[in-house]
């Protein structure tokens, strides 16, 4: 029996998936983040291990793969990617093994065949696909400090940075203050500050921005920032289909899932109809670790129908229910 | 004999320095960065300790003052300066301690009688005043994710985000590009993203800025971020001049200590000119230190006459580049 793991890493946690070569889903692990560029090679490492012993002993099998896939965020170069690749390897676990980054999973977990291109809309943002020589082409995603433009994190900072300028006088009051200090749970606006810097981290500062995004449809301020940050999306979706030319555009992430983030949503839509008008924009729930699967199976070039596809991605979620 | 304490903390390093009441400097110590928002409550209160210890070594005193007055980047709510007092407080080195915001030092070591404002420029930004009642008034300063606009780390990440959208194209080439790699000394512009997340910390990134402020002159989008970072600079100005008045503005910091930056401090400058006529720019080289010991001094009421301030300001200016 072959057997094949698919991991999820990014700056919140870890998830490990492992199936056997009929597509059953034999296990799942979860552990701590693997965003290296956040927690450090060591501690990236130690949680993607971490994951897969989990998976393995919840599948009661030994951790050794036919085929695996690792999906990580923040591989953004080639010495990102030789720094993982040699401490992964170093874990003896794998016959064959491909890291990747982990917008490649999101594009493999939606079955697009090449051809669409994927959005993500979560603590950090990224617009991906590929070309049809197989190339991997992305915009965004450089990360929080220099990168991931209409993101929540950085809707998030926005929205705070926007209300410390109320607060010392650089902008004029609004009522909205009064509904973010409530929000907040703050007595005063100077302890966002304090918040920011010692209470929250990154992936709790994005958390804060579907309220945000509800808030900018009582505030013109906040409303230029939320339609500043979805024209990033719009020019980042333009970047990638100059080279691609899909039509259908699909939108996924944590900021396609609330119900205060419409206005969001129907922003980049507009922005899309306008900028690209033969493009489609659908939102589609992905899991980005059933990618990481889909390419560890093909690397062994293992065929999935579309039947197949439907039953594993139910076994995996009720799985991955549990864990959650 | 009285013994005085002043302390300037932040996200680079500590400097403590020690006079007596004949403003004689005893001794002069430094600790690595106090700015609890970056290092955290331990590691700042430990470095505080140390750069008190490191100055009471060389001036060979008990570290036990008479007044003390501890500067530090970070204090922007009562929740920040209730944590850092307690455990400064527990120390037990002093019979008077008045911790204060890092821009009251600023503000203090230009012997500025409260009529005046200032502006620091360095790898976060500030701008400040005392008004007529004593208040201390600010606009800025609140940190490298919410804040600090005008800064060299935000001008330095805004210059790096600027080329990362070039090279996934969002934004079209620019001859620039070339020079950047050259001076970063990176082969692939993806490598930018690695330097950033693992490689600097965030003064190292500011020490990039005077140099995109000096390819700004050759770059129209790499200018159009400096003109807009200068904006915030004014228009902090502007918030802190309607509350005080005060027509002598004094600019400080590393980005006012380059030959590079000039396009930068120009900008500010036209910037004044063109919103309050009224208003005289002047860069003024201040060390917060001094300001700290300022403060010390007040707070026992010694008078320091100018004479005097010259005379123990090129003391100390003689012992802390021993040190540094």
């Amino acid at each position: 029996m072959k057997l094949f793991l698919g991991i999820d890493g990014g700056a919140t946690k870890t998830l490990a998936a492992i199936i056997d070569e009929k597509l059953n889903v034999l296990g799942v692990g979860k552990a701590g983040p693997s965003n290296y560029h956040i927690v450090g090679l060591e501690k990236a490492i130690e949680n993607i291990k971490n994951s897969i012993i989990a998976a393995s002993d919840r599948a009661k099998i030994n951790p050794v793969f036919d085929s695996a896939c690792i999906a990580l965020a923040a591989i953004n170069s080639k010495v990102d990617y030789a720094r993982l690749l040699k401490r992964i390897v170093a874990l003896n676990f794998f016959v064959k093994l491909k890291l990747v980054h982990d917008g490649e999973a999101a594009l493999n977990s939606i079955m697009l065949k090449n051809k669409g291109i994927i959005v993500i809309l979560g603590t950090g943002s990224l617009v991906a696909a590929y070309d049809n020589n197989g190339n991997y082409i992305r915009a965004g995603n450089w990360g929080h400090i220099i990168g991931d433009e209409g993101s929540a994190y950085k809707i998030a900072i926005r929205a705070l940075n926007y209300i410390m300028k109320i607060y010392d006088g650089r902008l004029g009051f609004s009522p909205i203050v009064d509904e973010i200090i409530r929000f907040l749970k703050i007595k005063d606006l100077s302890e966002i500050s304090t918040i920011i810097y010692t209470d929250l981290k990154n992936e709790e500062i994005a958390k804060l921005a579907p309220t945000f995004i509800q808030f900018a449809s009582k505030d013109n301020f906040l409303f230029k920032i939320i339609k500043e940050e979805a024209e990033e999306i719009v020019n980042a979706i333009k970047a990638v289909y100059s080279k691609v030319n899909y039509k259908n555009i699909y939108l996924t992430g944590g900021l396609t899932r609330s119900k205060k983030t419409k206005l969001y949503i129907d922003l980049i839509k507009e922005g899309v109809k306008r900028s690209l008008p033969e493009c489609k924009v659908k939102v589609a729930e992905v899991h980005p670790v059933i990618g990481s699967i889909v390419i560890a199976l093909k690397e062994e070039n293992v065929e999935i129908s579309h039947k197949e596809y439907v039953r594993m991605t139910k076994e995996l979620n009720i799985l991955l229910r549990q864990i959650h």
